[in-house]
C-alpha cells in the first residue's frame, strides 16, 4: 500500500510540473513571437501594454524585459505618439506621413549632445542625396521632379544636423519623406535655421532633447473680391484653409511650420520643460528674435489634429515658462 | 524490474499528458484575453491576422474560430480599410475620423436589402438628433453650433435611410463624426441624395452592397489677381487647395464628395462589380445623370490619400464598367 502512495505522490508531482512546464513552454514561445512582432509593426508597437497584459504568466517579468529591450523608437516616441496615421520608423527619428498631403504630419526626434554637435560623429549631410521613400505607395509618394522649378527649398523636418552620429541616420533625413517644400530665403536658409539652432544648443547644454516638427495648414479669414489686406479688416468674412500644391505628385505647401520642443532636465529626477513655437513659411525679417514665434501648444493641437503629451498631465508641463532664452538658461537645469 | 519498467511509463505519460494540458490552459487563457483585445480595440484588430500567427498551438483553429465570431465590423470592412487613421466603430458603419478638419476621411456601410427598404425595420429618423460624439477629445469635435447660420447642410456620410433595421443604427448616423457641412439645394437635397437613392437600388436589387462615402479637398488653379474663370483658362497657373472652415471648431467644408460602391453579385462565386464616384459640393442641375460623375477609384486614392481594397488585384475589380444604369442591370447580375 504505501508503494501505491508514493507512486500516486509521484505521478501528482510529475503531472503538476510538467503541467507547469507545458504552460511556461507555450507562454515563452508566444512571448518570443509577440517581441518580434512588436519591433517590427507599429500597430502592435502601440498597443504593446495591452498585449503584455492578456499575457497570463509571468506578467510582471515580461513587462521588464520590454523595458530592459527598448528599442530606438521606443526612445524617440518617450512621451507619447501626437498621431497615429501611417507611422514610419526611421533609424534615428520617427515619422507619420499624410497620405492626402505628401507631406508628414509631424517627425519626432530624441536628440543627445555627441549627435549635433559640428565636429560630431563625422557624418556629413554632403554624402547624402534627396531621395523618395519607396516603401511609400507611388500614389502617395513625393518625387524630387515634384521641387524642381517649384520655387521651394527642399526643407528638412528633422534637420540633418541633428543626426551626425551616423551617415545612415544623416542620410535618412533626406528621404522625401522628412521633406516639406520651404520658403528658401528669409525661411529656410534664415529664420528657421535659427530655431534648429537653438534646438541644438538646448542639447548641448541639457543633454537630452525630444523635439517634434511638422507643418500647419492654417485658416484665414478671405472673402472673394478683396485683397488679403482688406479681408484682414473684416469682422465677419470667411475662414478659409488655402494652399498651393506642387508637381505631379501635388505636394502640399504648408502655410506654417511648428516645433514643440522637450528639454529633460539635468537633475535627477527633475521635471521636463517644454516650449512649442509656430512661424510662418515666408520671409521672416533677419533681426526677428524666435521667442517671438513662441506659442501656446493648444493652438498647434487644433490646427493640426494632433494631440502632444497623451496620457500625461498637462500642468506636469506648463509649469513654466521662460520668456527669454537667458532667463530660461539661468533658472532651468 | 517490470515494475518499475510500467511505473516509468506511468510517469512518461503523465507527464506529457499533463505538459499539454499546460500547455492548452495557457493558449486558451490567452486566446479569451486577445479575443476581447481584439474586438475592443481597432488596431488590434487591424493586426489580428499577425496575432494569431504568433499563436503556436491550434492555430488553424483559432482562425476558424475568428471567422465564425466575426464581428459586424468584420463584415463591414471586408474589402479593407482604406486608411487607419482615428478608426471609430459604430453598431452599423465604420469611420477613419480627421481630427484637422473635424470631417470623417471615409465611412464604410454594408448595405442589406431588408434594413434600407421604405418600410424597412421602422426605424425613424424623426426620432434621431444630430449631436457631437463626446469620444472624440473636445479639441477636435464638431459640435452642433459649427453648423448655425453657417448656410450648409449637416450632411450625412453614411445616410440614415440605409440603416432602418434598428433605431441605434439609425440614431448613430446623425453623429456629427458622420456629418459633412454639404451645400443644401440642388445637393444635398437633390443630386447627393439621388445617388444615395441609386446605392439602395443597387441594394434592393442585389442583395449586398459595400459603400464608402467621404470627402475630398481637390486642388484647382489659380492665380492671384485673376477670377477663376481667367485662372482655368491659363496653362501655367498655380495649383491650391481652398476650402471654407465653419464655426468655432474649423470644421472643413469638401470641395467634392466620393462614393466607392461595390456590388456583390447573386451567383454563387460570382466576382464583385465595383464603381465610384466624385460630385461636387456645389448645386447640381436637375436633370443631370448621376453617370456623368463616374469616376476612376485611382483619382479618389490620389486626392484622398486613401487605397481601396488594398491587398486584392484591382483587374479583379475593373473587368467590367457599364456606361449605363439599365446596361448595368441586365447584365450584371
Amino acid at each position: 500500500m504505501p508503494f501505491f502512495g508514493v507512486g500516486l505522490t509521484l505521478l501528482v508531482l510529475t503531472g503538476s510540473s510538467f503541467f507547469v512546464l507545458g504552460a511556461y513552454y507555450q507562454h515563452h514561445d508566444f512571448w518570443h513571437k509577440l517581441q518580434q512582432l512588436i519591433q517590427e509593426d507599429p500597430y502592435a508597437f502601440y498597443i504593446r501594454e495591452k498585449l503584455y497584459d492578456a499575457l497570463p504568466l509571468l506578467n510582471l517579468n515580461c513587462r521588464e524585459q520590454s523595458v530592459g529591450n527598448g528599442s530606438r523608437m521606443s526612445e524617440i516616441m518617450k512621451y507619447g505618439f501626437p498621431g497615429l496615421d501611417d507611422i514610419r520608423v526611421y533609424s534615428d527619428f520617427v515619422l507619420s506621413y499624410d497620405r492626402r498631403n505628401r507631406v508628414a504630419h509631424w517627425v519626432y526626434e530624441h536628440l543627445r549632445a555627441p549627435c549635433v554637435q559640428s565636429n560630431g560623429g563625422g557624418a556629413s549631410r554632403h554624402e547624402a542625396n534627396y531621395q523618395p521613400d519607396m516603401s511609400v505607395p507611388s500614389n502617395f509618394r513625393a518625387d524630387v521632379t515634384d521641387y524642381k522649378n517649384s520655387g521651394f527649398d527642399r526643407g528638412h523636418l528633422a534637420a540633418a544636423g541633428n543626426h551626425k552620429c551616423h551617415q545612415t541616420h544623416c542620410n535618412e533625413t533626406f528621404y522625401l519623406t522628412n521633406i516639406a517644400p520651404q520658403v528658401g530665403k528669409g525661411f529656410n536658409r534664415d529664420a528657421w535655421n535659427n530655431l534648429e539652432i537653438y534646438v541644438r544648443e538646448l542639447t548641448e547644454r541639457y543633454g537630452s532633447v525630444y523635439v517634434c516638427t511638422g507643418p500647419l495648414y492654417k485658416p484665414k479669414r478671405q472673402m472673394a473680391g478683396f485683397t488679403e489686406v482688406e479681408n484682414s479688416r473684416r469682422a465677419n468674412g470667411k475662414w478659409c484653409v488655402e494652399y498651393e500644391v506642387i508637381g505631379e505628385n501635388t505636394v502640399a505647401v504648408p502655410t506654417h511650420f511648428f516645433k514643440v520642443i522637450t528639454v529633460e532636465s539635468k537633475l535627477p529626477g527633475g521635471q521636463p520643460y517644454m516650449e512649442a513655437y509656430i512661424m510662418p513659411n515666408a520671409p521672416i525679417s533677419t533681426n526677428t528674435n524666435i521667442r517671438n514665434f513662441l506659442a501656446d501648444i493648444r493652438e498647434i493641437e487644433h490646427i493640426a489634429g494632433l494631440q502632444f503629451f497623451n496620457g500625461l498631465r498637462r500642468s506636469f508641463f506648463f509649469d513654466t515658462n521662460y520668456t527669454t532664452t537667458p532667463e530660461l538658461y539661468r533658472n532651468f537645469q
